[in-house]
């Protein structure tokens, strides 16, 4: 159990202001801690600010490669932590918006929670699955194709979604479990 | 000029936390000194933590009426701040949503600025509308029929809206102007 991610490599994105503290310190943790290699992915390297219940700041954390640094082709799977902020401004870059699309062409496994989905939403790549979110992303979820449903953790074909920081427990088991299971061949079907 | 809200009520939201400062106050000033008579609808009653630049904690200000005190009916138009936490906040109150709508069922004027169309998209009132907003809002306002723009501001039938803080001189002075025109007969068509 304690190796099942030895040689893989994982990409956890990282907004410059607004992610999520927990959100992006427990998934990293639980998939390096599976022997994951992990790569900080952000829009522009150096101090990114994180926030806790999305208003009172958090620590800093480091990115450390820009997302021309990077490429899917160069991972394993892909962790989109969530943040309202964070979670708006990662949408807002097409670089971190085509980024995460590739793991989709790929069929490599995603895992997002609370508002991260909402660069899911952006990435056109929701059509057709079900997934959940934090609550208030269910209308545009639901608006752009997706089946949105209230649950701690959905996994369809390699993308695991959670709602909230309540349900990390649950997503970052199911995160570490669908890397190791590897690509989803029925994954691509919407991207 | 000065005087030609006279007699006017508006209702201005704001979120327990995250409303952009300057979305709040500007506006609020702009009908005030045109003469009307606002009022501070939220959630819940007492101090909004209000911010700057999303991130930044900004002053707080007095909600001085809940969703359940007043009614569509008392006002003669709306306005919505922005923020992306306390817009995403709004949109998460089933309450809010429906004072929101309505404005739009009784025709009445609405203003809304950045991430304030969020509100609209879960309201359900886009559709078949031409709005602008912060960017990162774009593909969520097309997902719920609406058509986005990329301008200062956006006038259609009665909704004002506008990008960001820089719109402010025009989003203001155009929310005055519709409130001062009154109902728009059309403004109900998709409500």
């Amino acid at each position: 159990m304690a190796n099942e991610l030895q040689g893989r490599r994982v990409a956890i994105l990282l907004a410059p202001v607004g992610t999520e503290q927990v959100e992006f310190t427990e998934p990293k943790k639980a998939v390096e801690d599976a022997g994951a290699q992990v790569d900080v992915v952000g829009i522009q390297t150096g101090d990114a600010q994180t926030m806790n219940s999305d208003v009172n700041p958090g620590e800093t954390f480091k990115v450390e490669k820009t997302f021309s640094d990077v490429s899917p082709d160069d991972y394993d799977g892909l962790i989109v932590p969530g943040g309202t902020v964070g979670s708006d401004n990662l949408r807002g870059s097409e670089e971190a918006v085509n980024f995460i699309h590739g793991f989709f062409e790929q069929q490599k496994p995603v895992g997002a929670i609370c508002h991260g989905p909402w660069t899911l939403v952006e990435a056109d790549v929701v059509r057709g699955r079900t997934l959940t979110s934090y609550p208030t992303l269910q209308t545009d979820i639901r608006n752009a194709g997706g089946e949105w449903v209230d649950q701690e953790v959905v996994t369809d074909q390699g993308l695991v979604t959670s709602r909230n920081p309540d349900d990390l427990p649950a997503f970052c088991s199911k995160v570490v479990e669908e890397i190791s299971e590897g690509k989803h061949a029925e994954q691509a079907r919407s991207a």
